[in-house]
């Protein structure tokens, strides 16, 4: 457990050269939902389920390009843009609460155009139904037509606290309808192999509830449930 | 108006043998809208609108297992399924605000085998894409890959709150896209009845409403209007 | 900038002749998304971004009939219909935050018998399943089943605050998934030219961006972001 | 567990003879803070810590008359009035989401010259600088200005739900800086006792651990948390 | 009710001249609480509740200068500064939803040394420990210390809408323990009248509930309420 | 800038040794409000405003020692006491929003006799008016008498993400009326030093605008204010 680096005269910086998850723990993570995973993983590393997918059915997978904006200004997201490699997803985090539209849909073009696979951002974004329409996903707290300027500088690829959750750029975040995980770089492909081993065991279960077992005979639960104290009446 | 059971010692509790409301009449609620059967027992019965259906179009409507869950635990749901008969609805109440996804696919899977309508859960959800891929309707107030543990008792068919309504196990519990209600059992028929003599008002009011009648005129509001000062101003 | 109108004594007022804005440029200002137009408006103008659409999709452009209703009444919804007329949006404030469901599928009949484009409330609405299949879009902070009465009365096409926008009757009213802006009628068509020539100039970004231009070049930023103090690292 | 009695028709009751709490068992739990009386009780009866004291330092404890509201209505709480015996204080819920000020000092005068030990609102109150100097107890989730009318029928003395807990008339309430806990009538005595063992056993051990005493030694948790896998590292 | 003027072209422009209200009818309302000015302007004029005092017992009333801020952005404070009048109260509103801490007690210091009897802002605020051993009041949605950055213009002295509410320049505000009322310029002396009316009566109701009489007969509220259907049972 | 440490594995890790800030570096940072620091740091390194404390005037400053709770569940409260050293501060992080009551006035007791200088939780706190009287100050996003059992491990003294800021053991935590900043240890006297600078400088300017010196000019403001296009209009 290393000590964070320190923060201060972290805004006005991008840097170029980060560790990016193994691509193919990468591309193996994103075989499984979110719920799989944090599991997979301890039950932790989920952002707060504030974060919403713009539209249903929305996934995606990706190495964290992470930028760190100010309220009501995207100049970050600019800087970010050159940053994104084939196979990357952007990480937005804002230094205050705000839910102004900081990312559209021209944004969205140069992204998809340098290869990210979409966009989580604890803010606002707007142009939901263009984006839908090209099949860039975005996580968002907020939707709205409000636009921001380019006046501060924040910066890109720091370590970020985006919607409760520490991402590191490079990290592997996953996104689906049930919400966003951030899988440490480190320990993609171990969080990979849990995660396949979890999903394994999920497969068996599932049959056996639709033909009708009980969990509680499934999981052996009833002994522990008589012992916590569980009586049953009529 | 009778006093209300004790609440203490509810905690560990399974009552299995409770009075569903009648099934036809359960049936009949199942053909009208929320906000036909709220107005019909006096405006009143509805759980607060933070209670939202995972996917649009989703319809429920079946006689409650209730479960009082804990905090982070969804150990009772499980006891709850063995409960569950063919035209039931589980109602799950939490001891405080929690947003876990105390309920997903698997747990679905049970509850579908066991004949449960739907869930309506004053908590989280997840694996809301396989949900609805399934069909097995849910009404929540938050979506969340948060996976919780196994360790404490709550209780299964004992009144519970939920999202600001009280349900009794065997009462109707109806849900739509407007919201969820909950019709005691043993005004179950008395509810469908007037909810039956309620729509058919409403068919002739939309006819006329949809040939330019104005409310106005077709409610005679324009008397009690001017009574009250109402004026018009060029 | 002329003084506002008094407050006191407009409870119980209708105003029959509003100065609606000029139908052509209402028009025009429906081609455009809100985002573009609240741009050209100098980023001002917006509701706040808890209204939503009822349906994904929706889009409504219209002149505003103004409604002021007080906690749990939608009387003066009733009062509001006689003075719609074709490519009119209703408009609906509320004299303290309530949640019910003021609107419904017998209003809509009737506003949509009267030429209305739509409806934006500060408030809830419900049965959102037959105004979706109707196709009369709503924007709203809730959807609720829970019913009003019709006692107390409030105003019709007086100033209103919603959502945090002021609109006065007439102002063009431009609805979209993005959210909800209002065009002062009196500068509708000078908005209506700007959000034109401003999307022009977006359609020459989208294509440099699809061609993996970037903004950093595509807008001259990189010298005012090291004059700024941008340092890149490795 | 009885069956509850029907919500139809409970709107324009107003129950006379309730049974009160036995008003020596009322004092006891008067003694105890709301969260000793909620753990004795098996940690249910609360009701959710959104319900603010209007002042710091505010405690009551009374038997429940209730009072049931329409969003913007405080009619009943004149009803109300009447009702109340000393010893009582009064729970007052709406039938939707309302931040209304539905109480201010004219009433509070009037509660007191009845005998009433408070008021817990799941809604607004106002005055609060008068109900202050008056040292009239209140908690709310709101504080606001905003007037009400007199229009719509509630009801009093009916099983309500308070800001997600059932109340049912006579019920004991107790109210602090902390929150707010109802304690069915029936077991008030029953609570009353298990809440004066409980702060017996906190007295000594507040002493030990002032003395430096670890919990994990006081409570012997050094060996299960070890079974459950607790791990030290330097 | 004339027309609002355009809203484009309002960010960067102060106004200089307004027009406030009398001074002699600014300080009379002075004397009343917010919710009897509501109430005496017909329940219209509030802010939503959120906004709330730094300290208990502030008290504030002024005539209106008004701000509109941009998120995370102060400039506009120190430019409305200058035009603060002994007997001003500031108003800001700020383009989209934000918590920052737009005012400190550097700023504070300022304001006192203009005459300024407060500040009502729909944002956040910081120092309010010393703004509090200063006495000045200030009435916000937010404490944060999260500072600000002067690089975009707002305005001053342009219509704004803070927390819902519509503040021409020279209104007159008025706040308390309950919140913050806001009284047209125009119309203040005859508030001020009305409000005073209000209270007398109100001075005489005290009495009568204080010796026991019950508002049922003071208001004559029995039969109406027989007519509405209030029926008592035992 | 290090890559963060696995998350993996972190459950059921209680660390023994940490790194703490310089104490004379701490004691400086006591000093100075939460405000001026962040300022000095960058305006970065602020818990969300939702972080309350329990009572005005609370102020607290200490090294971290860092736990992190599961929902409902304080077990790890208990052993996070045993490494408490004089001058610490407690910040409690949960997985998963929850509100309970995770600390009362035993468990400061018990924090007091080890050397606490306080405790911010991203949770709920019970026993306000005791926790007061002891003068033991928390700051938290709840209160609530809502109880917690003691079932489930998390972990102490590893890096925790707590109301939107990482706290790494050891970092100095400051908190005051306006909320919380955390300072990593690493840069603890520096940001000291930064913080004494920028104070130095406000002493001067609030004098100066005490006397009526505007900060448009003490700023030298009215030039830039210009050049963006600022215009003053009568």
């Amino acid at each position: 457990m290393t000590t964070q680096a320190p923060l201060i005269n972290q805004l006005g910086v991008v840097k170029r050269n980060i560790d990016r998850a193994n691509a193919a723990a990468r591309d193996q993570l994103g075989q499984f939902g979110t719920a799989t995973i944090h599991e997979a993983m301890g039950r932790v590393g989920l952002m707060k389920p504030i974060m919403r997918p713009i539209y249903p059915g929305a996934r995606a997978c990706g190495t964290a390009v992470t930028v760190l904006l100010q309220p009501g200004d995207n100049w970050m997201m600019h800087v970010a843009a050159e940053q994104i490699q084939p196979g990357d997803i952007v990480v937005a985090a804002v230094t205050a609460d705000c839910t102004d539209g900081f990312f559209g849909d021209l944004l969205a073009t140069s992204f998809m155009a340098r290869g990210a696979q979409g966009l989580v951002i604890d803010g606002g974004v707007r142009d939901v139904k263009d984006l839908s329409a090209m099949g860039f996903p975005v996580w968002s707290k907020a939707i709205s037509s409000k636009g921001t300027i380019k006046a501060t500088l924040g910066s890109v690829n720091i370590p970020v606290i985006c919607a409760g959750a520490l991402v590191n750029p490079g990290d592997v975040v996953v996104a689906d309808d049930d919400g966003v995980v951030v899988v440490p770089a480190s320990i993609a492909q171990q969080v990979a192999d849990a995660a396949k081993k979890r999903e394994n065991l999920e497969g068996e279960k599932r049959e056996k509830l639709a033909a009708g077992v009980l969990g509680l005979d499934m999981y052996q639960m009833r002994e522990p449930l008589a012992k916590a104290g569980l009586r049953y009446i009529d």
